[in-house]
């Protein structure tokens, strides 16, 4: 895959993340960089992470190998009806958006004949946002999903994995739909649930929080997010979520029935069969 | 308070992180820690941590001004009445068990006239266990938690403050009720909702467990811990954690309802709440 040109749309924490991370894997890469507003383009100027940063599309995109949507996922459909004219039918077209039935229906039907498109999701952020809190070491080691379906072209994908190798990403692909099944469970599930935590002890017994340790610090740290951008994701899988929502309070009650039960084995055996799975999770302490 | 000598009962990973920290903070005092295996207290000899380390209760606790133990609760009430006998009735007894009822059931008696009781409930530990994992610094910012009720002895009261606040604990009082009420939110719902998330994807999409992010890991980290130590915290607070449960059921439901709502500002207005609960915490980021 030729990668002469990359274009970032959006300037954010992923956006930015992907300027340095190319800038370091991708030393021959240039790198543009769009913002909607000049502000934020200047932003990207002073902290010199991209060779071109400007609020006009047409000489961001203009003769890229690859364009990446790093924005809200509302945002994309308007954007991609601007962005589609401009590109050539060989660019491979990807997104970084959270949910992925939703993007696959706004962006796939406007590239259709025009760029390659696949849905990309890497499995990396922070409860931090913005180009401030970019790193370039953002995507080693992170699970990143390809979300083709039946319509898409296969260099969209293999050129998709390979961009994503290229950042150190260990790349998966999905149906957009089995995408958003998994991640309701690994990220939207627990990000609802570590809301759920915080609002459940501000409720019952505010001045606890006042004696937490790094427990309570570690299981609840998502719960710092972005409210505008989570609550878009929450609301974008609804339906996913709904259904995980619901099996972890089937699991929750049957936590209670094992403590009233007074089993200390049978209890002693769930924590153990949990710690197994969980000492498993294949994620670098420092990703 | 004087403190030529602290006996330490207990050599895990609190036990060998308070004979670190009192090194550091009480240099001047002599450390004796006992082991029930000798293999334990060879270990401690090993690592050079204490001036004394035996399974010789008697040796240990002769002339010791403050006395704490760092073992699971279920063990606590029979070596309690080996060391009563040994003490004299100025000493300081404590302990850093993680429910407190229980323990002032299974001390307070004991120790009556002959000794200070009062409970103690230092907020820091790891999903790790074991003198390896001990840190000099691990109570350093830490909530400590004093839990005396009404047949407390004041001076326990006051030297049990005295003796956390020298560790670099912020150090609160609360009876051992509200003590574990409050831990119930705050620390035994987080570590069984973490189980719960693991045991829910690993149900409904095992696969999904290869492409977690830090999210995932971070809000499961508690999982990792020990399964017999706490199978015993949650068996112990049974009823105020089945109170907390509840209350968090109740919370995903409220959020099942606003995602049904399709009310984004409503979610959004609870995702800000919640973050701004969470931001206050006080809690150091490398406690």
């Amino acid at each position: 895959m030729n990668l002469k040109k990359v274009a970032i749309l959006g300037p954010g924490l992923l956006g930015g993340s992907l300027a340095l991370s190319l800038r370091k894997n991708a030393p021959d890469s240039r790198i543009a960089v769009w913002g909607r507003r000049e502000s934020a383009a200047a932003e990207v100027r002073e902290m010199r992470i991209a060779d071109i940063a400007s609020t006009d599309l047409e000489s961001v995109v203009h003769e890229a190998d690859a364009v990446i949507f790093c924005m809200p996922i509302g945002h994309m459909r308007a954007l991609a009806e601007r962005v589609a004219p401009l590109l050539s039918p060989g660019v491979l077209v990807t997104d970084v958006g959270s949910v992925k039935v939703p993007v696959a229906r706004a962006l796939a039907p406007v590239f259709q004949k025009r760029a390659r498109f696949v849905g990309s999701h890497p499995m990396a952020g922070s409860e931090q946002t913005g180009l401030a809190a970019a790193r370039a070491d953002l995507f080693e080691n992170a699970a990143c999903i390809i979300t083709p379906d039946e319509t898409t072209d296969a260099c969209a994908v293999a050129d998709a994995k390979e961009f994503w190798a290229l950042l150190g990403c260990r790349v998966f692909a999905l149906s957009p739909h089995e995408h958003d099944e998994a991640v309701a469970l690994i990220s939207h599930l627990p990000h609802l649930v570590a809301a759920a935590l915080v609002k459940t002890a501000q409720t019952e017994k505010p001045a606890a929080l006042d004696l937490c340790g790094s427990g309570f610090r570690d299981t609840t740290r998502v719960a710092s997010g972005p409210p505008a951008m989570w609550s878009e994701i929450l609301r974008e899988n609804r339906e996913p979520l709904k259904y995980s929502i619901n099996a972890m309070i089937e699991n929750l009650h049957a936590m209670t029935t094992l403590l009233d039960s007074g089993d200390a084995n049978a209890m002693e055996r769930y924590l153990a069969d949990v710690k197994t799975a969980r000492d498993r999770l294949k994620i670098s302490p420092n990703q």
